[in-house]
C-alpha cells in the first residue's frame, strides 16, 4: 500500500492528548500550554451569527463588499488606511498564512522562538526555514544584526529567502517589539527585498496601551508588508474561525492578493456567510466589542503579569508581558540546580513539571527555540475558570485576588519551586 | 519588489466576474457556471446554528467525537461501516481534498474532464497530474485501459502517480459510474498500489436511486479509499463550508488520517464550531433532512434533464443525466457548421455562446478536456429562481413547467439554434 508522508503532529494536538490521557486517569492539572483565550461569546455576536443563517451561497472569495469594508474600517482606524479591495476574510488566519506561504516563492525567515504553525506550514509550501533569535528587550522579532547575517548566511548556502513573519504581540512570548525595532526591520527588508507578513492577531490585546507604543510595519513599509489578524483572541472566538489579511499597497500588493484569491479559492472557497456576518458586526467596533475588547486586555494583563512574577520570584529570567496572554520564561540562571535533578533542556523541563507538579507548557523547542535552552510557553488565559468566573474575573478590579484564580497562581508558584528544589 | 508567482484565477471566479461585468453594463443572462445548488436554508438548519453558538472553543481537530459519530451513522447507513476515528469535519470538502494532497506522496491521476480544483490543488502541493480520458458511458472515472496505458507512461517518463481521484456521481458530467467498472478501477488501483480519492459530494443527488446502482470504490477497496463529501451540495448549503472526509480502514488509514490531521492542525484547525453543531443534526438525518435532499435529487434531475434534452435536440451528443446538476454536451457532430460560424473550439464555443446569446458556461478546456473538443458544463441549478421560487420548484410535480423556469429552458434552447446556425 501506498506509502504516506507523515508528518509529526502539531505539538499542541499531541500535548492536548496527553492532557485528555491524564485527566482521564484521574490527574489534576494546571494547563497553561494552549492559546485560546478562554472568555463567553458576546450574545451580540451570537445574535449576529444567528440572524447570518441565510448567508448560504458561496458568494465572493474575499468575502462580501459589506464585510470587507467593515474590516477596512478597522484597520483604517489603527493608522492603516485600507481600501475594501485590499482585504480578505477566511475561515481563520490559518488558511490566510498558508495561502501566503504557497504563493511568495522563496524560503522563509522566523524569529526564533515563534509561534508553532508558521514553520509546518513553510514545509508544506516546499520552504526552508530559517529561525533567527530575537533580541532580549522582545520577541515576535528577529535581531536585526542576527537577521542579516543569517539571511546572508542562507543565500551563500544556495537558499533563497524572500518571506520575513513578524509577531506583534508576540505568541510565545507576550511582548510587543518597540517601534524603534520595526522601523529597523523595515528598512532591512527593503533593503534586502524581503516580503513581511505581520501577524498581528494579539494587536487589541496589548495591556495597556498608553504605556506601550505600537507600530505596525504596514505603517513603516506598506508595499512590502501583510498584516493578517482575527476574532480568535480578541474575542475569545477560536472555534468561530475568523480571520482576516489586509494587502500590502500598490501593483505587488495587488498582484499578490490576486494570486491568494486563487489559491484561496482553490483551498477553501470563502469564510462562510454566517461568520461574515459576525465580521461584518464585530469589526465596525459598536462599543460592547470595544468594552469586551478593553476588559479581556486588563484581564490577560493582570493574570499574564502575575504568571510573570511568579517565575521570576522562582530564579527566572523572563520578559515582562505586555501584550497577548503569554509568558516565556527562561531557568537558564539555575542550570546547575535544575542539572541536579535531571533537567537540562527544554523537554525535559516540560516534562518535569507535568510529572512533578501537573502543569502543563509548551517547550521552547516546539516554537523552533534551541533544544538545550531552559524555556517554555505558558499561556495564561486558560486559567479563568467555567463561563460564570470568566464573567468574575472580566470584571474584576484585580482578577488575581479571586479565589479561583488565585488558587491556580499559587499552585503554579508551587509547581516552580518544587521544579528548582526550592520546596 | 519581490515577485509573487501568480497562478491564474479559478476559472469559475473569473468567469464570474465576466459575468458581474456584463450584467453591470445591463446585460440579461442565463448563468450556468457556477456549481451552486441554490435552494432555501431549511428552518431547522438554521436554528442548530444559533443553538451552536457557544462552541466557541477550538476543540478537536478532526470535530467533536459526537459529530463524528453522526458523520459515521451516515456512512455506516450507505454500506460503508464507519468508526466515528476514521471520520474528520472540515469548512468544506476542499480543504480536506488540499491536505490529501499535501500528504500524500507522488503525482495526480484525474478523469478527464474533472472539476477544476483537483488540479490547481495538485500544483499547490507540486504535484504533475495526468489526465485520462473518460468512458463514453459516463465520466467522473478514467476509462481504465487508458489510465493503465498513462500510468505506465508516466512512470517511463520518471513521475510516480499514487493518487487517483475518482468523482461519483460526477461533476462535470452529471452521470454516476457503473458499479462493474468501479470495481475494474479499484482491481487497477490495487494491481498498481494508487491510494483512491473518491469525491461523493453529490451522492445523495442521484436522480433516481432506485434507476441507477451506487457503488462507492470504499465498498470494492476499504483499504486504499478516502471518501469525501459535505452538505454543500445535498442541502444547498454551500455558503455555510461543511466538509467530511472518511478514511480507509487498516494500518495505512490510520496513518493517512493522522497525517491529514497533522496538515489540518497547521492550516484551518478544524470546522467552527456552530457548524459542527449543523452538521452534527444533519447527518443524523432526521426526517425533514431526508426529505429535502430526496426532494432537491428529484428537482435537479427534471431540470438537468431538460437541459440534456435541449442540447440533444440541438445536434449535440451528451450523457443523460443521472446524478447532480450537470450536463456536459459535445458539440463534434456540428463542427463544420460551429467552424464556419469561427466556433472551432470551447473557448470560441463558450464565447460565442455569451456574445450571442447570453449564456454562461464552462468551457470544457477549464475542466482539463482537449481545448479543440467543442464541450462545455452547464450548471443547471441556478434555474430555480428567488427564494420563494425555489420552494415552488422543490415542490412541483413537473417543475419544468413552472413559467419562471420554462422561460428559462427556452431561452437556452434559443440559444443553441443560434449557436448552430438553426435559428
Amino acid at each position: 500500500m501506498t506509502a504516506v508522508t507523515v508528518a509529526p503532529p502539531s505539538p499542541n494536538l499531541a500535548l492536548n492528548q496527553l492532557v485528555d490521557r491524564r485527566r482521564a486517569e484521574g490527574a489534576s492539572l494546571v494547563h497553561l500550554a494552549f492559546g485560546e483565550a478562554r472568555l463567553p461569546v458576546l450574545p451580540q455576536l451570537a445574535a449576529q451569527l444567528a440572524a447570518g443563517a441565510s448567508r448560504s451561497a458561496y458568494g465572493p472569495v474575499a468575502g462580501a463588499e459589506s464585510v470587507r469594508r467593515a474590516v477596512a474600517g478597522y484597520f483604517t482606524r489603527r493608522r492603516l488606511p485600507t481600501e475594501p479591495d485590499r482585504v480578505m476574510v477566511a475561515p481563520g488566519s490559518k488558511p490566510l498564512l498558508m495561502a501566503l506561504q504557497l504563493v511568495v516563492p522563496g524560503d522563509l525567515l522566523l524569529p526564533r522562538p515563534a509561534w508553532n504553525s508558521y514553520a509546518p506550514q513553510a514545509r508544506y509550501a516546499g520552504k526552508k526555514v530559517f529561525g533567527v533569535p530575537v533580541p532580549a528587550e522582545c520577541g515576535g522579532v528577529p535581531a536585526p544584526d542576527a537577521l542579516r547575517e543569517t539571511l546572508h548566511r542562507a543565500r551563500a548556502a544556495g537558499a533563497d529567502p524572500r518571506l520575513l513573519v513578524l509577531t506583534l504581540p508576540d505568541n510565545p512570548t507576550g511582548t510587543v517589539a518597540p517601534p524603534a525595532l520595526i522601523r529597523d526591520l523595515c528598512a532591512l527588508a527593503r533593503a534586502e527585498d524581503l516580503l513581511i507578513v505581520s501577524d498581528e492577531i494579539y494587536r487589541d490585546l496589548v495591556h495597556d496601551p498608553d504605556a506601550t507604543p505600537y507600530l505596525s510595519p504596514a505603517e513603516v513599509a506598506p508595499e512590502r508588508t501583510v498584516v493578517t489578524s482575527g476574532l480568535s483572541k480578541t474575542l475569545g472566538l477560536g472555534g468561530w474561525r475568523i480571520g482576516v489579511a489586509r494587502f500590502p499597497s500598490g501593483d505587488t500588493g495587488a498582484l499578490l492578493r490576486d494570486a491568494t484569491l486563487a489559491a484561496a479559492s482553490e483551498i477553501w472557497s470563502t469564510l462562510a456567510g454566517p461568520m461574515q456576518q459576525v465580521a461584518e458586526y464585530a469589526y465596525a467596533e459598536p462599543p460592547e466589542i470595544t468594552a469586551r475588547m478593553r476588559a479581556s486586555a486588563r484581564l490577560h494583563g493582570a493574570v499574564a503579569r502575575a504568571v510573570h512574577r511568579t517565575a521570576v520570584e522562582a530564579g527566572a529570567v523572563c520578559r515582562p508581558p505586555t501584550g497577548g496572554f503569554y509568558v516565556y520564561p527562561d531557568f537558564a540562571p539555575l542550570r546547575d540546580r535544575l542539572a541536579a535533578r535531571g533537567v537540562t533542556d527544554s523537554a525535559s523541563l516540560a516534562a518535569r513539571l507535568l510529572d512533578d507538579a501537573g502543569i502543563v507548557v509548551l517547550a521552547g523547542h516546539l516554537l523552533g527555540d534551541a533544544p538545550q535552552a531552559l524555556r517554555f510557553k505558558a499561556a495564561t488565559s486558560l486559567l479563568y475558570g467555567d463561563e460564570r468566573q470568566q464573567h468574575e474575573a472580566l470584571h474584576a478590579a484585580d482578577p488575581t485576588r479571586l479565589p479561583h484564580i488565585a488558587t491556580e497562581l499559587t499552585r503554579i508558584a508551587e509547581g516552580f519551586a518544587r521544579l528548582t528544589g526550592a520546596a
